[in-house]
């Protein structure tokens, strides 16, 4: 017997990747560090972590009312003093009217809810669909998690039944999936997304993946979709939704929507697959009636940006009975979700409405943060389409750009000596010269030969974005 | 193709086995609701849930400090208010000082925290290990998680290489182990707590069951003690935890200590695995160098009872740097963890100080829980001590107690018939009769031939106790 060593450990762990928290991310930090404690020998004086979708670690201020109603949550001993939480704190009527609410349908948060979340905010969740949707909901169907994350890694723990079970995941993708497939031992089944028609789905391209796995004896069960996209920044059109739900009756795949970015969309507007499904199903008696989604929603982005406090859900729409009690099984062994991050769901999905006391201030904080982050967006934008070798289409959601980059084959040279792709030579030398902090194309996936960035557009202020033009334009003259 | 069916999905959640939060438990809430809606046809008037340790569902109330800090992190604007909180609120200065450092050091709580948790709240669970163990700690081995759970569900990816990986784990065990053990298809060793010695470890035991998994062909790499235990109540000897060592030492096994309710101890002390690890290691320079341990604690448990804000950590020693590197990996997969949970670690390990603003009501709160528990856990045992054909030690620590029950051969030939085991039977009658939900000794494991429930004593009140002894006679008469 040995100690554990990488030679004996769950080799499915040391395969999966997940370069969002790399190398680059663990630099970053380490610069962050040294200029705390005064380090002046670095060529920046601040690291932008514009390499995670971090709202709150940026710029982004929680929204009042939501924490209003938190405080109160942690200290229901406030509520005694009414008068003073009025007058002399500036919190509003329905403040305290909805944290009455959660305390007496959900007790303390500092006791367990029941497992998949509970059950007055999963009746919250289904109106809010019904309303979004304009189909009713279900809450026997809705589970609450911790963060998106947590509800992907219990649908895959559930579909993933061995090794040769297939899951299509979109390329790029954020690297939760393909983590999540290695962890588990199971197959991702990469399809490409189109990057000239905006990022948008490819119905050929996935069938074209689906056939060839399917040849090499993989079961594929499930198509994951990212909509809108990460780390693509793509929005997906109504069309490019029922292609998908088209093509998963036909071969009976279930469909994970993850739509966790589902606010943040500049053009166009946003069409949920649980929408567009049960209008199928309307239109087409029969022919949709089996079809198993898997919608995941989470208060960790858009302009709730409260990832810190892990909460979210999934909701599910056609699966067995038999198989929904494994799911509540395997929930339960966690015992369940963080239950001040489920009162944040309830927020997130029924905050005030016009005419309530708190609405004017929450619809100009909401409304803030939307305007910021799509000025920013096209900010960016704009400095991408001034780089040299630089391409990138114009923003449509999420909280991200991925431009492809061109760089010289000497810079690819350079690249491989020191053992690295291109795009992770660029970005560790955009670290390097200017402390902002992006994850290389390959960290989620791109076409062979093509290299790519992922940058967030949280970071306020305009000056990093004016360092990156500046390194990119040395870096080309260097490896011209 | 098929939808997702009990045939074609994970066989290993198919397999797992939750059973507290199972029949009984979900039996329980369907009378909790009925009840709410007002039907008085159910031979109680209250649902009593003493099969799940949430002590703020039951009596058990927040630590007032706890929550202040806790209400000024969602609510960081009350912090321009201190004349309010102070003067009209009650708000100590110390709360504010604490908060204020937290905000400093940690940031938002709605943003994420470093993958294995905000260095400073590390930095203060080091000091914590210190003060208790008398040697220093290194932040760089702690990792923050969603409750000990979680930290659970971490090292048992890492430790599961295969089907033939075995983990050594005590009978009776809180099911999170086999249930984990199952999911990840890997093998549960069992050796059975000796109950003639109120539940201790029996180092022939272990090794027995040891050695029989070896000539199996099982690589045995782990092995988990839970202490104070779960379901057993029971508190381990410096004795018990030394011997533990040194056949960890001996055959190379990690050690993962599930130490979570290590402040709720009766008799006695608590020993924690490090305290001992690390006085073997400067007794027997040498020897012991290369035990992994892995201690597990969190905020659900003990005084602070804080289980719905899902906050933990782990402390390693001895694994390698590869290891660890694995370990952050993974960890950062599913982000951080909860941000308010880490601040709530932040003050568990670091509560208020003798001579400081909050001491005085913050040890008045914490003695009052203490006793509160310790006199309810010698109420029930006086009940069961009582109680015909039931047998108790007596309660030395954690929140249950685990009494043996005899029922007569009548009983079981019932159960029989209804494809229940006997304790199932005598647990599923006790909910009918009086609304009291416990866990059939068959959900935890036991010697084949015994019978037993385990209970927790965080209930209000002896009513519910009376009515379990007049249960139990009826029962006794009826099939007696």
């Amino acid at each position: 017997m040995a100690r554990l060593n990488l030679g004996n450990i769950n080799p499915h762990i040391v395969e999966a990747k997940y370069a969002v928290r790399g190398e680059l991310a663990v630099k970053s930090e380490e610069y962050r560090a040294r200029l705390k404690k005064g380090d002046k020998s670095l060529p920046f004086s601040q690291v932008i972590s514009a390499n995670i979708g971090n709202p709150q670690q940026l710029d982004q201020k929680p929204i009042t009312y939501f924490r209003q109603v938190l405080s109160l949550l942690e200290n229901p001993k406030l509520l005694e003093h009414e008068d003073v939480l009025i007058n002399s704190l500036g919190y509003k009527t329905d403040v305290l009217e909805r944290a009455r609410w959660l305390l007496d349908h959900v007790g303390s948060v500092g006791a367990y809810s029941a497992s998949a979340g509970a059950p007055a905010i999963k009746e919250s969740i289904a109106k809010f669909l019904e309303r979004r949707d304009g189909f009713p909901a279900d809450p026997a169907h809705i589970y609450l998690s911790a963060g998106a994350s947590s509800g992907v890694n219990t649908l895959l723990h559930i579909i993933c039944a061995s090794p040769t079970t297939g899951v299509l995941v979109p390329i790029p993708q954020y690297p939760l999936y393909t983590a999540s497939l290695s962890v588990l031992n199971s197959t991702c089944v990469p399809y490409y997304l189109d990057e000239a028609a905006h990022w948008g789905t490819s119905l050929a391209a996935i069938k074209e993946s689906y056939s060839k796995a399917k040849a090499d004896g993989i079961d594929v069960r499930a198509i994951v979709i990212i909509n809108p996209g990460n780390p693509t920044g793509a929005s997906l059109s109504e069309e490019d939704v029922r292609s998908v739900l088209e093509f998963a009756a036909e071969e009976k795949l279930v469909v994970m929507a993850d739509e966790v970015y589902q606010t943040n969309v500049f053009i166009g507007k946003f069409h949920s697959f649980r929408q567009v499904l049960l209008t199928l199903q309307k239109e087409h008696p029969g022919k949709y009636d089996e079809v198993e989604l898997a919608s995941l929603h989470s208060v960790s982005k858009g302009m709730v940006g409260e990832c810190g406090h892990r909460g979210g859900y999934f909701d599910l729409i056609g699966f067995k009975e038999e198989v929904e009690e494994q799911i509540y099984k395997f929930v339960s062994i966690t015992l369940c979700a963080p239950v001040i991050g489920q009162c944040l769901v309830e927020l997130m999905v029924n905050p005030p409405k016009p005419g309530e006391p708190s609405y004017e201030l929450y619809n100009q904080e909401y409304s803030a943060i939307f305007n910021n982050l799509k000025s920013r967006a096209y900010t960016l934008y704009e400095a991408f389409k001034e780089m040299e070798g630089v391409e990138c289409g114009e923003p449509q959601g999420s909280m991200y750009i991925f431009p492809t980059i061109h760089v010289p084959p000497k810079a690819a040279e350079a690249a491989k000596k020191e053992g690295r792709t291109p795009d992770e030579f660029y970005c560790m030398r955009l670290l390097e010269a200017t402390g902002v902090c992006v994850v290389p194309g390959s960290g989620f996936g791109q076409v062979e030969g093509t290299l790519h960035f992922r940058t967030t557009f949280l970071a306020p202020g305009t000056e990093w974005v004016g360092s990156i033009k500046k390194f990119h334009k040395e870096f080309m003259d260097k490896y011209r």
